[in-house]
């Protein structure tokens, strides 16, 4: 018996946020595979005779290389079980979802895939709609650092466009980032990072394009966090308040103007 | 008593790829909007006394205008009740989700969001990662059709970059879209067309940008549909499958000519 492989996606942090097919299927596992961005409750739904397997990186222990994660799927499938890996946010976006699939086939290993909330949605928990209504018609997610851990040429091609961009893997590109929209003129465009999104000790701030490294400089936000880029951040709360003391400020210095 | 609005996301198809939270949510409303993306069963959640209103268009019938679905939802709130906005797929891509929660707080109504699973994460269920190590950096989602009902621009843009692209309500641009890509010298570029996803009845085909829209001609899938086009789109297996057959006329016409 060839056993199964179903990949399920966690969601982007709240455990409630797992989809109700992830939760059933989690109740239906042998092994689950587990990281780091799945939050442990989730391990609630797995059968208490399930064997339970962490396979993500910790303080001080490096994290399990994917061709070993392939391996320890394909072996604990070939034993005749249903393995579930659980996958923080979806399992097809920077999340190496369908190389595990493909892997776990070339051994004859039924597989299976729920979706995920993925954490590219986060933005609009917190008042950035990924879009707006006349204000853009699309987003661009970028993974800032790319597989050598340089800056993704894609950041500089978004940074132009008129998308909102999402910036994963960039708060170690931050500076960079800033810089990109400063050289091109684009250095108020508001900005936002979003860390532990959705979680109880979820963080966001805000500012411009310019200025969010400098504000992250003194918040030092935790990982995981993302950086949101574009004129619908502009539509969140923040920026009106920061409009109307503005236009305040301003009425004030007029009036003090004719005064004098 | 002001009542309360609770965005909720839907998902993209399968009743069961509904949030857990989004479930609960359900269960606790007086009042449920829904549209027509939203999948019947998820109704079975609701309690058998509250009030299920139906916003969304149906053959013959104009939708209910947004303006008309932002009054009626305050109306119930004022009046005390919990009223919950069912929407397909997340509320906050493509979704005037922002928009209903402003508008009931300028009336002072508690309002909460639960995120849904949006129909950009379709591509992964069937087998198509929007993003592949080594492959792509980035994805860039874009609306092809803007408020005007024009091809938004942000299309020309994202069809020149690396990104792997999703094209939301853009079957009636099929045309044009393959236009650019063949403009541009990119007209082989892999595509995918994918039809009512994760739903029972979901289909899906493959092709090329240059040719995806002749395809779509023969097949007329049904809508609501996305397209996808990328070079992360050629990591399905129906390309492999195409290489292989390629090779294998290729290797059959070298030894004909050999026969010669």
């Amino acid at each position: 018996m060839k056993g199964k492989l179903t990949l399920v996606g966690a969601g982007p942090g709240d455990p409630e946020l797992i989809s109700v097919k992830g939760a059933k299927v989690l109740g239906t596992a042998d092994v689950v595979l587990y990281d780091a961005l799945t939050h442990p409750d989730l391990l609630d739904y797995v059968k208490s005779n399930a064997e339970v397997i962490f396979v993500g990186k910790r303080a001080g222990k490096h994290a399990m290389l994917q061709e070993e994660i392939n391996e320890l799927i394909v072996a604990k499938a070939l034993s005749g079980k249903h393995v579930v890996r659980l996958k923080g946010g979806d399992p097809f976006v920077f999340a190496h979802g369908k190389e595990e699939l493909e892997y776990a086939e070339t051994f004859g290993i039924t597989t299976a895939a729920v979706l995920g909330i993925s954490s590219i949605n986060l933005p609009g928990f917190y008042g950035i709609p990924l879009t707006r209504r006349g204000i853009n018609e699309s987003f661009w997610v970028v993974t800032a650092t790319n597989k050598n851990g340089m800056l993704s040429p894609d950041v500089q091609l978004a940074a132009q466009s008129n998308a909102t961009c999402v910036f994963l893997m960039g708060m170690n590109k931050l500076k960079e980032i800033s810089k990109i929209y400063l050289n091109i003129g684009k250095g108020k465009t508001p900005a936002a990072i979003i860390s532990r999104g959705s979680l109880e000790d979820g963080q966001i701030i805000f500012g411009s394009a310019a200025n969010i490294y400098a504000k992250q400089s003194i918040k030092k936000l935790d990982t995981p966090a993302m950086i949101v880029i574009g004129a619908s951040v502009g539509t969140h709360e923040y920026f009106y308040e920061k409009m109307k003391n503005l236009s305040f400020f301003n009425a004030k210095t007029n009036n003090q103007r004719k005064n004098e």
